[in-house]
């Protein structure tokens, strides 16, 4: 098998870059072993190089200027973990610019300019690949435009908010009032300071954009969608739902309607005890999704955290350094790079 | 986009053959709309061309001569659904040795010729692509080695066969013997009338000798794997399961023990009811692996049937198809070749 070394730029090292780094770290060997190809993160875009972090990385590799990365001409990858839109996308465009392959787990980025990001990436034949982005470690993108492809998809319906589905299992599971399970969450790290984009339904609605996008070829940005949040549940509503055989999720969904129209929304909805969707619980996320040919298939994973999100993070790369080697073989008219 | 005409030869056209060809006629121009690739069934090995089916296919494109569909320079991808391991192995052998593209949904004949399979499709150059022997219509094995790749594998856990699942289900929710399940299943198409493969694992180990090549690239042969059914199992012992808040369920497991060991088998097995694993019912399948980054991952869905398992196939016939049309457009030096 032919090595080859291939050069990281990342963007942004907060929880998830920083467990980005450490998938990378854990498992380097075994993904050189295994693909000939060696990972190196050579830079990293970070304004706190000193914030104390669980990962050694050497001083000099961090920089404050993108530059750095993007005119490297030795960097083949930049991975964007910086979250929010600005200066995300214009970041991610300005690499691909660049000629840089991009990997982001940045749902909030994508949903927002995903046209410009596609276009960009056709216009300067890159890569750009972000599996991370809906539903973390869960590879429900690539399995949807891959192995998957041969169906027409007539439903999804999502859990797509760890937070939110936290809060839910919680409150149904020890009788809670909405307000208590929040404040716990908050103390141990499962909620945010601002809870606002989990509770509200705006994180979920992010997701399901990118994922209308995939699934119905049909762009829909997040902010079009009806959005209902779970501030308002109470344990009343619970008990209730606990009462017909139901429970009560945060469900992301798109459907096609009979006369080919789309219907979408994100709303607290029930959902049958004997439902696939009713047993993922807590921090978990799930997709369910309806094909033509393969019928009723489910995704259950954590859909945040630092390894999982990393996880699907070096995903994308490991992919993208396969396609770049097998192409450098081509180029190279090695022997076996025919077909 | 670029069209391509991609032509097939199908080798075998029992329900998962007809099923294959099925989701491509439903798909065919959304596949066309989304790829630019045009697949086309030209040929069909199968000696009773007049069975009833449930698809019209014109009469001369039924052959018996697997040479008709080997020696044909314009078929590019050869499909194996003749099921048992004689003489498929052989077959998708020389249609490697042919040149061809090979993809199949045969557990048995890829779990007893794993190594000389890829063995082939190496020295040939050609893609081999099973993922339909594993868990039917349930991408997994693309998503191990691709999406998941940044992971090492710690366990997998899985409801691998349809039948076994499908007689505990009913066992479990009516209070009904194991014999009377069986008979009815019989009856309603949903077990063989020699259901051996099925009830004594052997379906189960067939499949996990498979995700055990591709999760800890070693190989264990399916004899070599600990079997045991589900025949002896009594309406008493799932009570006695039920008591102590667990599920039956026939599990095919593979695991690495902390001192580095590979311990596997196929034998039923308690599952607490908050297991992700004991919400399956029924016919359906599940993969449960754990992973150093990604934690805990679930996959659920049929995990076989016509049109599932042909979800599975033609799925891997696009991906192939894909990388025709890439390396026809290196190979013409078309713009946007470059990576």
């Amino acid at each position: 098998m032919k090595k080859a070394h291939l050069k990281i730029g990342l963007m942004g090292f907060g929880n998830i870059g920083v467990g980005s780094y450490q998938v990378l770290e854990m498992n380097r060997k075994q993904i050189l072993a295994e693909t000939g190809l060696d990972f190196e993160i050579v830079k990293i875009l970070e304004k706190n190089a000193d914030r104390p972090r669980p990962v050694q990385v050497p001083r000099e590799i961090f920089t404050q200027d993108p530059d750095d990365i993007f005119c490297d001409p030795e960097i083949d990858i930049v991975i964007e973990l910086l979250g929010g839109i600005h200066p995300a996308a214009d970041l991610m465009l300005s690499a691909m610019n660049h000629g840089k392959h991009v990997v982001t787990a940045n749902k909030a980025a994508v949903a927002a300019a995903y046209d410009e990001l596609r276009k960009a990436a056709e216009d300067n034949h890159v890569l750009f690949r972000y599996e991370a982005s809906v539903a973390g470690g869960i590879p429900i993108l690539s399995a949807l435009t891959e192995s998957l492809q041969a169906n027409e998809w007539t439903e999804v319906l999502g859990i797509l908010n760890g937070t939110t589905n936290y809060i839910l299992t919680q409150m149904t599971d020890f009788n809670l009032e909405y307000a208590d399970v929040l404040k716990t969450a908050q103390e141990k790290g499962f909620a945010e300071a601002d809870p606002t984009a989990d509770v509200e339904g705006i994180d979920a609605a992010n997701k399901l954009s990118i994922l209308i996008s995939l699934i119905f070829g049909h762009r829909v940005p997040p902010e079009e969608i009806p959005m209902e949040g779970i501030t308002r549940i109470t344990k009343g509503d619970i008990a209730e739902a606990t009462e017909s055989g139901n429970k009560i999720k945060l469900i992301a969904t798109a459907r096609k309607t009979v006369d080919g129209r789309l219907e979408y929304s994100v709303k607290p909805t029930l959902i049958p005890f004997d439902h696939p969707l009713a047993g993922v619980s807590n921090e978990f996320n799930a997709v369910f999704v309806q094909g033509n040919a393969v019928g009723e298939l489910m995704f259950y994973g954590k859909g945040a955290g630092p390894l999982p999100t990393g996880s699907a993070v070096m995903g994308d790369v490991i992919s993208i350094g396969k396609l770049i080697a097998k192409n450098a073989a081509y180029d190279n008219k090695v022997p076996g790079g025919r077909r």
